[in-house]
C-alpha cells in the first residue's frame, strides 16, 4: 500500500526562504495569515489529506463509480463521509470569499494545500477543485442574483460545480459548439445537447450540481464568437436557495477511463434543462476562461501532486528493498544484498524526479503568490505585472508539470520492478491517474499553441520581457556571490537558449505559421526549464544564507546537490529543445496527409 | 475499436532492398524459403494477425484471466479457439527444429511474424512466444531424453512454456532464489517454493504446461554460482509422452496489473513437484539465458509492435477528426473544420513516432537475421560476427526499444486527446501493456548494465570494434554519394557522439565504476540512436537506388522525409545524452542514501 507524507516542511521553506513572505503584508488578505496561522493550516491540511484522504485512494481506483439504473452515480466507499468532513472543516472555502462565507485566507494557501490532497487522491480531489473553479467564473462574471443563488453553498463545498465545455465532435474547436440554448421568456433558458467527460458530472457527494454550461443561443453567430455560459443546477433551487425538483439534465453514462476511477466522468445530457446566462451573451468563452486559467494551475499542481507521491512511494522502496551489491563492493556485508538506492541508475531516477519536484513547487508557489497579487495589490504596477507573470506561466508550468509529473510517475513505477508493474504497491495507479493531466483543461499541445502564439506577443511581449528582465535581474544583482556562481551559470545558460529560441521564433513565426507551431512544444519545455533552473537558483540562495547564518541542517545539503543535479543532469535537454525548435516545420510539413 | 494492418509490404521492402536477402542464400534453412515463400507466409501471417488475433484484444483487456476456486486459470473469451487456430496453422513451429517437427523456416520469419502477433494482441502473443523459448533453452541444454520428452509438444504448441525466475525477495539479484530442488534418487528433483510474476503460468489453452525453473539443490553454493534449471510439467508425462497426473506446482493466485490482462500472470507454489535437471547442476543461470536472451529480443520487438499499433490507430484519428483550423489558413474550407493532420504539432508526434517504428523494423530485422547466421552459417567469421553483433545490440534494442515503444503509445494516445484517455478507443490499453516491456526481461536499467559493464569490455571490445568498423566502412563506402550525404552526415554525428561516449567510459568507468553505472542509461539511449541513424542510412540508400533506378512510388519518398525527420528532431537527444554522461557520477551520489 502506497504511503503519503504532506510536504509542508517544503512549502514553508519556499514561503519564509525563498519568497520572503512578509513582503506580502500590504496584501488584506495577508493580515489575517501571518506565518503561524499558515504553518497550522498546512499542517492541518496536511494532516487531513495523509489520514483521511489518502486511505481512499486505492479504494477509489478499485471500486470506481458506478451508475445506477436511475441516473443517480455512487462513488467509492468512503468519499461521502471525507467529502463530509472536508466541507465541515471548511477547507472548500479556505481561500473563499468571506462575502458568500468563505474564510478569505490568502489564495497561495488554497494552492498549497491542494498539492496535499491531490496527491493523497487526484480523483477526490477533483470535487472540490471544480467547486473552487465554478465558484470563481461565477463570482467574476455573474450577476449579483446568481452570486447570492450560488456562492454561499458552493464555497461552503455543500454544492459542487463542474465545467461542461466537450461535445462528441468538438474539444478543442469549442466554435463547433452545438448545444443549444432557447430564450424561456422569462430570462432563462432551455439548454439541450449532449456533453461528454464532464468530471464530477454527477455523484453522491453533495445534495446540488451547478453546471457550468457553454451552449449556442439560437441565432448566435457561428463559431466562437456565438457561444454563451450558462449556470444549470441540477436541482433547480428555489427562493430560500434550497434545491427542489430535479433540472433537465441527466447522466446518460459513465466514461471507462484509464485512471482518476474515483471522480465519475459523465456523459451529461441537457434536455430543456433551465438555465442562466452568464456574463454576457456571445462572451461565454471569456467566461470560461476564468475558470479554465485558474483550473490550469490547478492542473498543473497535479503534475506536481503526483510526482511528488510517487517519488516518496519508490524512495521509500529503493532504501528497503535489497538486491545485488553496489558496484563499488558491497554496502551492506551483513545483509544478503545491498539495499537498491546504492545503484547510481536508481539514484538517477529517483533524482530527476526529486529535483522537478521541489523547483516545481517554489515555481507554482511563485504563480500562486502572483495570483494575490493580482487580485489584491494596491500597486496598480505590481498587479499588471503579476497578471503578466500569472498569463505567460500558466500555460508553461500546466504543460511542463503534467508532462515530466507524468514521465516521472512511470519513473517511480520503474523503480520498483516488477512490483510497480501490480495494482497493490499503487505505482501503476499514480501512472495511470497522472496520465489525464496531460490531457485536460487544454491538451499541452494546445498549451503549447497558447504559450507561443498567444502569451509571447501579447502586449507587444510585455510579459516575456519583463520574465527576462526578473531572471537577468537576479543574475546581475547576485554575480559577485560565489558560493552561487555554479547555479547561477545554469540559469545563465537556459536562459539564454531561451532568449535565442524567442528569437528564432520572431524571425521565423512571422514567415510561416507553421514554424511557430512546429516550435511550440520545445519552446515551452525549454521555457519550463529555464525558468525551474531560475528557481533552483533562488532556492540555492535561500539555503546559502541559511548556512551562512550557521544554520546546519541535512536537508539544506540536499537542496543544493539536486540543485547541482538539474544543472548537470536536466539542462542538457535544453540543448536538444533548441536544436529541434531550429530545425523548424520543413521536416514536419513534407509528408502529405495520406502518407500518415 | 483500435484496428491493424500488417507492415508487409515494409518488411519485404527491409528484406529486399536493404538487407539484400540473396546473400543468405548459402544458409540452409534459407535453402526453403525463397522470397516468394516468405512473401507467402508474411501475408499468411500477418492476416492471420489481424481477423483473428487482434479482435481478441479488447475483449482479453477486459475479462482478463480468472483463477477458478480450484485453482485452474480461464483465458478471456476466444483465446482458447484462436490459439488452436494458431497451432493447427503450425505458426507455433515456423522456426522450429524439423527434427521435432518444426517448419525450419529462418528464424528471422518468426521474429517478423512475432511483430504482427504481438502488435494484434500482445498477451496472447505472449503463450506461444514463451513456448518458443523453453523449446529454445531445452534444445540447447537438455538431454536427448528430455528433447524428446518434450520438443515435439512445444515446437507443436499443442503444450506450453514458461520462465520461472522471480520469487517475492528476488528478482534481478537470482543469487537469492530460495526455491529447493531435492535429490529423489531416481535422477529426478523434488521442487518446493514460490515463484511470482510467472507469464501464462496457468490456463486452459494448451493439455500441458512446462514450466522452466530456477532452483536450488541442496548443498549448492551460496549465490547464482548455486543455481540449477529444471523442467517441470504441469502435467507428469508417462513413457508415450502424454500427459497424466498433475504436478506438484499449482496457481496461487493471478496478480492484478496494469495491462496485459488477456496472460495469466501467476503465483506458482511448489510444493515437492517433481522435476528434472536442465544442462549441469549449478549451472542454471547459464542455460536460463538462452532462453533469456531470445525473449529480450522478442521483448525488443514487443517495444516495437506497440508502437506501430498505437501509430496506425492515432494516424487514422488524425487524418480524421475536424478540429480547429490549419495554423497558415484553412486546408478544408468546405468543412467545419480541418483534420488535425494539419497541425504541425500533431505531425511531430506522428513522426517521432514513425520515424522510431520503420528504423527500429530494420534494426531488428538486422539482429534476427544474424541469428540466422549465428546459429547456421558455415564461414567461422560469420558466425562470430553475428555473435558478437546479437550479444551487443540485445540490451541496446530491448532497452531503446521499450523506453521508446512505451513513450510512444503514449503520444499516440495524446493525439486523441480525450478520447485517448477513455477504454473505448484502445489506445490506453496500448499504454498499459507497452508499460511491462521496459520491466520484464531485465528492467531497462540491467540492460543498460548489462550492455556498459558486460557486452562493451567482452572479449576486448571485440564486438564494439566490429560495430564501428561496420558503421564507418558503410559511411566510407558511400561518401562519394551526393544524394545520400545529409543521411550519412546524421551516422557520423552520432557515431563521433557514441564513440567519444565510450572513450570517456573507458576512461572514467575504471577509476569507479559508479561513473560506468551512471552513465549506463544514457550510453545505451545514445547507442540506439546512432544504430537507428544508421538504419536509416542503409534505407535512405535503398531507396534512393530504386528511385534512380526508375521506381516512383510515395511510400519511397515517405522513407526518405521520414529520415530527413530522424536527423533533425530525433538525433539532438544524442548530444544531450552525452552531455550527461559525461557529467559523471558524482552528483548523483552526493546525497546520503537516508536523504532520499
Amino acid at each position: 500500500m502506497p504511503s503519503y507524507k504532506a510536504p509542508v516542511e517544503d512549502t514553508l521553506f519556499l514561503l519564509k526562504d525563498v519568497f520572503d513572505y512578509s513582503r506580502c503584508g500590504n496584501l488584506p488578505r495577508f493580515a489575517e495569515a501571518p506565518l503561524d496561522v499558515v504553518e497550522a493550516v498546512l499542517s492541518e491540511g496536511g494532516k487531513f489529506a495523509e489520514e483521511i484522504i489518502q486511505p481512499l485512494n486505492r479504494i477509489g481506483d478499485q471500486q470506481g463509480c458506478v451508475r445506477e439504473a436511475d441516473g443517480s452515480v455512487r462513488t467509492p466507499k468512503g468519499f461521502k463521509e471525507a467529502y463530509k468532513a472536508y466541507v465541515d472543516g471548511g477547507w472548500v472555502g479556505l481561500d473563499g470569499d468571506p462575502a458568500y462565507g468563505g474564510q478569505g485566507l490568502p489564495h497561495f494557501l488554497g494552492a498549497a494545500l491542494s498539492e496535499y490532497v491531490i496527491a493523497a487522491n487526484l480523483a477526490f480531489a477533483m470535487y472540490p477543485g471544480l467547486t473552487n473553479g465554478a465558484a470563481a467564473a461565477i463570482a467574476a462574471h455573474g450577476s449579483d442574483a446568481l452570486k447570492q443563488r450560488y456562492l454561499p453553498k458552493l464555497t461552503a463545498g455543500e454544492w459542487t460545480g463542474t465545467m461542461n465545455l466537450t461535445e462528441p465532435h468538438c474539444g478543442t474547436d469549442l466554435g463547433l459548439i452545438k448545444t443549444r440554448a432557447a430564450r424561456k421568456g422569462d430570462g432563462s433558458f432551455a439548454i439541450t445537447g449532449q456533453k461528454i467527460f464532464i468530471s464530477a458530472g454527477e455523484h453522491d457527494l453533495a445534495e446540488n450540481i451547478i453546471h457550468l454550461v457553454l451552449a449556442r443561443i439560437e441565432g448566435a453567430p457561428a463559431g466562437v464568437k456565438g457561444i454563451s455560459l450558462f449556470v444549470v443546477p441540477k436541482r433547480l433551487v428555489d427562493e430560500n436557495n434550497a434545491p427542489g425538483e430535479r433540472n433537465g439534465v441527466s447522466c446518460g453514462s459513465i466514461e471507462h477511463k484509464m485512471g482518476i476511477h474515483g471522480n465519475s466522468t459523465c456523459v451529461l445530457d441537457y434536455d430543456g434543462a433551465q438555465g442562466w446566462l452568464i456574463g454576457e451573451e456571445n462572451r461565454g468563452l471569456n467566461a470560461m476562461f476564468t475558470m479554465m486559467n485558474a483550473a490550469r494551475l490547478g492542473v498543473a499542481i497535479q503534475g506536481l501532486a503526483l510526482s511528488e507521491v510517487a517519488y516518496q512511494n519508490a524512495a521509500a522502496y529503493a532504501k528497503t528493498r535489497v538486491q545485488g551489491r553496489a558496484l563499488g563492493g558491497a554496502a551492506a556485508p551483513d545483509q544478503p544484498a545491498d539495499p537498491i538506492i546504492v545503484h547510481p541508475d536508481v539514484r538517477r531516477m529517483l533524482l530527476e524526479i526529486r529535483s522537478f519536484n521541489e523547483a516545481a513547487r517554489a515555481l507554482a508557489m511563485w504563480v500562486a503568490l502572483s495570483e494575490d497579487e493580482a487580485l489584491e495589490s494596491p500597486d496598480p504596477a505590481t498587479k499588471q505585472a503579476a497578471e503578466d507573470r500569472i498569463g505567460l506561466l500558466t500555460p508553461v508550468i500546466k504543460g511542463v508539470f503534467t508532462d515530466l509529473g507524468f514521465a516521472n510517475a512511470v519513473k517511480a513505477q520503474q523503480v520498483l520492478g516488477g512490483h510497480g508493474y501490480v495494482a497493490e504497491w499503487g505505482m501503476e495507479q499514480f501512472v495511470r491517474d497522472a496520465r489525464i493531466t496531460m490531457i485536460y483543461e487544454g491538451a499541452n499541445g494546445v498549451q503549447a499553441l497558447d504559450l507561443v502564439g498567444r502569451k509571447l506577443p501579447k502586449d507587444g511581449g510585455r510579459a516575456l520581457t519583463a520574465f527576462f528582465a526578473e531572471v537577468s535581474g537576479f543574475l546581475a544583482a547576485n554575480q559577485s556571490d560565489a558560493a552561487l556562481a555554479p547555479y547561477l551559470a545554469s540559469v545563465k545558460s537556459a536562459l539564454g537558449q531561451l532568449q535565442q529560441a524567442t528569437m528564432w521564433l520572431m524571425q521565423n513565426g512571422m514567415k510561416d505559421p507553421n514554424n511557430a507551431g512546429a516550435a511550440s512544444n520545445d519552446y515551452m519545455h525549454l521555457f519550463g526549464l529555464a525558468a525551474l533552473a531560475f528557481m533552483w537558483a533562488r532556492i540555492a540562495k535561500a539555503v546559502l544564507g541559511r548556512q551562512a547564518a550557521g544554520t546546519s541542517e541535512p536537508a539544506l545539503d540536499s537542496k543544493l546537490a539536486l540543485a547541482k543535479f538539474f544543472g548537470q543532469r536536466m539542462l542538457p535537454e535544453a540543448g536538444a529543445c533548441f536544436a529541434r525548435l531550429a530545425s523548424g516545420a520543413e521536416s514536419l510539413m513534407a509528408m502529405p496527409a495520406a502518407a500518415f
